[in-house]
């Protein structure tokens, strides 16, 4: 049995608890984690848990393997909207993310920033801390690099997102950034993620290329048990035998999170597919699946790009994709079957 | 080098071809394969080979392994309709397949397919011979199953497909069905692929569940290569690590697909998903990505069905997917983006 | 409730069988199935369930879903030992199986035969009909090459184990081999695992690239459902993200096969890793972890063989990897935690 | 163009490097990564890159992407041997490794490091910070179960490996372990990969559950590129549709690293089956395909353990487990094959 308490315990409330459990006849261990005392204890039937999780300062009473809580919709029963600089995730409108795989520079980076503000996206994404799979190859502007996504904030009105990966980093980034972005390579970085929810800044979770939809919740978990709850969940391809694309985008994802979790649920087809003929036609796809954001690659010279140029689109492809993602909400909020879904 | 001749191929121009290839200093072996002449031999020169591939009766001329040929673009640029009892794939609209996963009697069926068609539905599914992993599992009603959907066909109208899984199955399936189905178990057996190819019947081709898009166009080869070209191709999942659903539906397989040949494409998100909730958001999603048909799983009383209960959807469901997926092809005829991919 | 009757159940025994079933207040349906009655019924309790199993001429009765009977400890508490030709899968000492991928001519397999035999290996392997990707790719020589194989097993004095792939082509390749190969591509062609039920030859089943499993072993019990209990498992690799070998060798399936069935386990590196290299170290992990064969691709000019040149191994490097094995069978046969794990 | 340049490039080596890239007619940018200097630069003839190699102070030029060198036979055509406390990895015998999966407690401990000394294991495992799915879990002892396991090394003489997984806790980490372990989910986690380079501790390396066996190298070659060369590679299971055990141990990844890299590489069955029953057979596997370490999880009292309870094995199941690697490290060392392996 784990008990999960609240954060708001006292130490009254705490003996209580303590006492309640050593009443079952067994001794109890006390953890704190995530600002938030855990008590374990070995098993207890159905019943006694019951009677554990009416007591004051208990938020959750787990039976076996602890997994996650403040994620799912038994903890909060409406769609989780993040607010985004203003832009909000999770409301009636799919939101576009674009922006290039790296800021690379300012010019070319404020270049980019008009022309994905022009054709339509709400939020710039740009990575000014890159992870790379070898240790020489170009890995983002760091400092830099955040004060020029500043920068095109200031001159476009675009809210940025931008991937933190060393929780020392977490600092700086927060200072600069609208949202986190936690990569699909940290989604099991458990520092990381608790680092992020001791912040109050909006995160943008990835899902790890192999991590399963449970898996990605209780990273997501990590996060608003350290009462950061202002997180968008993001599918972007799992790694599979298939070849044909970079990683297999699993866009059963929009529903099954749907199914299970309150947050809003992001999907970024630029690098689930790694194919820039592929982005527009799985973007809508995206959002006729009931995602509540997509996150596009762009660049206005993709042959220039440093790092994923094969997957970036033109500012005018972007613009297409935009029209037919407002056209695709249009129509599904008009049908009864979408509308259903959408309420659960 | 393996020269793949004409199925028109005449003595005389098979000797050319011999000689010709004997003349470069190799010699070839002669072996008759779906109803061509197939000759092999060493490796030649690119010169060489294109020499060859000038010849009367030569289709085509492969340099290393032997690939795919009649399914791409290179032998035909324009996308492949396939009509099956007047209903037409790879044409504007996107067509809707629907019916119980099995035929389990005569009535219930006739009951399912009048609802199908009432919901918009344009082809009937059922099986008549059902792939089960357990020996000891109901495996379909054979012949008599066959029966009912040809009575089912009289009735409603509508064209029926339906799998095939023996190759001395096919002349009987073949007398009953509009179109015949290859299953996912079935899609490397090669032997049925090339008796499917020797008969003028739509076939309606299921990528296996670890088969990658290579490996599905070249069991398509297989039936186009016996000469019948009415190959509709269908994704309906993959086998990953992730179980929230029962397979991956792997949508990039569409436009990866659409690059590669001028089939058509169908998917299949019952049997993907093999969840009745995440029916209608995949099959929008299918639409939204340029699938030219979906296929769909739907039984009037799915708590009776005796496969696959958990994944059948109601008539009144399938009904809103039909109108959801009408808005969609709607709305896409209109916007440029899909405009220029449909027609490459 | 599915019940599985006896294949020597009678008119009489039937008859009580299914007035039982009636006397539970539910109605029943009958299937004739691998040459068995198969009854199945709406759901029972589990004492109904239990009194319906000690009726006479009842073998088995499912609660739910139907699945693997024959194959498990359960039906049969002893290690299965199958006899090919003389040769015991399944005794104390690990079989080698090697040969060539395809048989290409008889003065060739007899040259391999000869030194297959020299260099150790028990049975001949080699593929008359050979499953490929491509319709245009070299398919084996057919009935030439079974008489090739009756030849070369008629001069070495080895059994011969051949690849069978359509239900018609059972009855010719029952006359020729001793032992039947069911490929990886059709472990789930349940039409073939049923003919080969009908013969009362061995079975040598390969595990399909995605298969579980759970379903290799319930398509072994397609074969022995149809009363061939001499069924030997082989492990050859399963398709994953890992591309440094052609399949990814999953020699935890030998412990987890040994958990769960009395049938012998084999285990083919040579179409696991697809590299010659990566042949002698994986047959070596395969005996040690306890499989009661091995098979091995050989070929005396692996450059001038006609498929799969890049994994056969010389003869020279074969009997290397026979006297590793012999050296291994005798080191684990000392150890008491092999003889522990051998009886289970 | 990407030039590594050697840690000790001198400001004049710099220099001329520079000139030398400029005289190509492309601009070069320059940027300190691992305590190195690396200059990228526009493509270049491979002529115009031989002759850049050829400069002093140049350790290597990649022509398109960067990725390994250091980890490579080219750099080091020898075997590395990684030395732990007087332990070494990557020599004759085959090294085991045990202990618990998480340092419970001190007594239990003392215990357990007791019973694998016994039972002949060289290096005690145990982790004070344990990654866990769910933020609730039971997350190790932290700063008292490095202190644990420096007692546990005073008394029994084993040198301790212990994972790392905040870029914070390396100095600590650092201070008490004699090998730092870098687990599965921090495999992608370049910052701390770049932090474990900074120290001249040997580092076990361990496979992400999705990492290819060449991400698996450049992962190392963060930790080489940092200056520290004792890396050792642990293969532990990748993640794949089959579920009977938790992942699928890979053990061509043995020979498939044998082939790619200097560095000693290990094998660990505990985590790889998830299965008490399934650790011997593997951990016997290992060492016969040329595994130069195993890893086993041991428990005094498994069913206490807090953690993977289900896989530890005890201490007479360590000793057999040592006992069947010393006699196949015999047999094979007596082997041709195995010997001309081993030395490539």
């Amino acid at each position: 049995m784990i008990v999960l308490c609240r954060t708001d315990l006292t130490d009254a409330q705490r003996d209580r608890i303590l006492a309640a459990v050593r009443g079952l006849g067994v001794s109890p261990q006390v953890r704190e984690q995530e600002g938030r005392t855990v008590i374990e204890s070995p098993a207890a039937t159905d019943a006694s848990r019951c009677e554990i999780e009416r007591l004051a300062g208990v938020e959750r009473v787990f039976a076996g393997e602890p997994g996650a809580h403040f994620v799912t919709w038994d903890y909060r029963p409406t769609p989780t909207k993040v607010d985004v600089g203003g832009v909000v995730f999770g409301g009636p409108d799919t939101v576009v993310v674009a922006g290039p795989c790296a800021v690379e520079g300012l010019d070319v980076l404020l270049e980019i920033a008009r022309a994905v503000k022009a054709a339509g996206a709400r939020v710039l994404r740009g990575g000014a801390y890159k992870p790379r799979t070898s240790p020489y190859a170009f890995r983002g502007l760091g400092k830099d690099g955040l004060e020029f996504l500043a920068a095109a904030r200031e001159e476009t009105g675009l809210p940025i997102v931008t991937e933190v990966m060393d929780t020392r980093d977490v600092p700086l980034v927060e200072r600069h950034a609208d949202m986190l972005q936690v990569g699909s390579r940290n989604m099991h970085n458990f520092a990381l993620l608790a680092e992020v929810g001791r912040t109050r800044k909006p995160v943008l979770l990835k899902r790890g290329m192999s991590a399963t939809i449970d898996e990605l919740l209780t990273s997501a978990e990590y996060v608003l048990a350290g009462g950061n709850e202002k997180v968008v969940l993001c599918e972007r391809g799992i790694r599979t035998f298939e070849h044909s694309s970079r990683n297999t985008l699993d866009l059963t994802a929009v529903p099954a999170l749907r199914e299970r979790t309150h947050l809003p649920v992001c999907v970024d087809p630029s690098h689930a597919s790694g194919r820039r003929g592929f982005v527009a036609p799985l973007a809508r796809a995206a959002a006729a699946c009931g995602a509540d954001a997509v996150m596009i690659e762009v660049h206005v010279r993709p042959e220039e790009a440093r790092c994923d140029a094969q997957q970036a689109v033109l500012p005018t492809e972007l613009a297409a994709i935009v029209r037919d993602i407002d056209a695709l909400d249009e129509v599904l909020r008009r049908t009864a079957s979408a509308r259903a879904e959408a309420v659960r």
